[in-house]
């Protein structure tokens, strides 16, 4: 049996997209990476996540993969985005190089903010890169519907990010060769 | 292993379908076609969808199959009929013959608006074939206890048509052939 | 294979049940029965239900389950309990004789209406069989947090009873031995 | 075969854990234990829980872990936590030592009340012990995302805690060898 299962090979298989005016953005989970103490039980040692993808549009439905730009929701923050109420925002801090030497040289943040009317919402990220001085913004309007599919699915998807599903399946396995 | 599990035959067996005075009304998931790209990941190569299938009553508890029409809702328009609320109603636009030849000769559209009362919602198809030169137009009322069966089947089978549970299946399995 | 897999055996052993004064109410699904067309596809050929038990009280903390009176919900009752708001109240009529020839000699109906001040509802079973010269009442109050997890667990087995996730399952099997 | 899977094992691997300032709170579930009857039935003879782990800050960011105090919730519990009203308020009692002879030395009770504004509760254990002659209060503040976290994940697992899965699960397994 493997320890490190499908970390990072799922993500680029399931996902969920949308291509709107200046950006598109796109979906996908990230399974924890659980490590298998004995037959019957096992650790999270690296947690899940939901990572969303922006990428510009540098034409008319055309859109440069190569300038892409990834931010890694947590388990608190697919919470957050779950339970956004029609009228509120929020907004995420994530440092990419925390705890390294380059800490503090790259912030990103995203924000998610209401269009008004209960019609859905604008999610904006913002990449300020000081050892490369740049400083992107890319932008993406959610409609209503489409915020339904996203809540729909990160509800479903949010006990596999924490490993709860693979913890419950296994302890359930029948066990023959320990008795 | 196959690559192209399902596509169409699971529909036909697992469905919701209501009988009303003018018209029956069936709803079925098609799950997306899949390609096994290796042991561990695969990729989504064609949507899944949710079939609304509709035909007219040609007397009392009678419904002529032969004359159905039929609606597939993408995983965006089924998140809107699951968000939509009490009060609102949405419509949606297909042309079965896009990017083809026969473009513009087919318009369907569905309406799906509230009764009023919080008593459920209309469901309207309406098929105009320009190249049959035929106008037809399927009703049915569906009560709020429907509502709420297919509000929580297509909540349930909306990560499904999208592949999401199928690629995290295919990530956990145990790949002991590729150590 | 087995084609009517499960009918029956499940349900005496997942339940939820709740004591109270009068009766104790006890709560199963009932899973379809599924028969197996060929090695990919399957049809409902008996639906499934959640299959309601009162019985009533004969001393302090004392049941008579030879008492029991039972109350079977289709897919479209249980959509109607889960989508109850919290003032409204709903009520079914069950003949368990139809098409036979006691049709109209036992009537039961179930009533669903709220305790007030969001405190949760009660449950009313009426059972009056004019063979037996009997008409029975069971009542059993539910708190707001028994009929939250009553609404949970149902919304979670609605999509099994109705055979949606068996499908699935069967759809995406690898069907190496037809290729 | 194995008659009671993993009672307790899968609890320590799949949790979610907030660190707050005075102390921190772990949730994790525990399945059922499960008795096989035969190969088509089971019967659940220890119900599930989710158990809820509070251990207190004895410094910046460091927490005794020695000194920890469990909850564990019943499925109504559950329910009363994932349908609490943002302006709403709960409070169970526990005495651990329930049945035997040292029943009402230990008093346990766990109190959630809102934080107010619609940002999050407030989550209290007390833990009276008359025989140490101890009276520990354990408080940790829950986020709005949080507790959206905390009630996804609950409605995830309360089916499981009450083994609905499972039977059911045992329920569709092909049963070639008693035919």
């Amino acid at each position: 049996l493997v320890a490190d299962a499908g970390s990072t090979s799922i993500g680029r298989f399931a996902n969920y997209t949308v291509f709107k005016g200046k950006a598109a953005l796109s979906m996908k989970p990230i399974l924890p990476a659980i490590r298998e103490l004995d037959s019957r039980s096992s650790r999270v040692y690296k947690n899940g996540s939901v990572i969303l993808t922006f990428w510009p549009a540098v034409g008319q439905r055309k859109y440069d993969w190569e300038k892409k730009q990834v931010f890694a929701l947590s388990a608190t923050e697919v919470g957050s985005l779950i339970g956004l109420g029609p009228t509120e925002s929020c907004e995420f801090f994530h440092d990419p190089s925390m705890k390294s030497s380059l800490e503090g040289q790259v912030k990103k943040s995203l924000s998610i903010s209401p269009l008004g009317n209960d019609n859905g919402y604008f999610l904006n990220l913002s990449v300020v890169n000081n050892i490369q001085k740049t400083n992107e913004r890319l932008s993406v309007p959610i409609t209503k519907a489409e915020f339904t599919v996203i809540r729909t699915v990160l509800s479903y998807v949010l006990p596999h990010i924490m490993g709860w599903p693979q913890a419950m399946m296994r302890a359930q396995q029948p066990t023959t060769e320990t008795k």
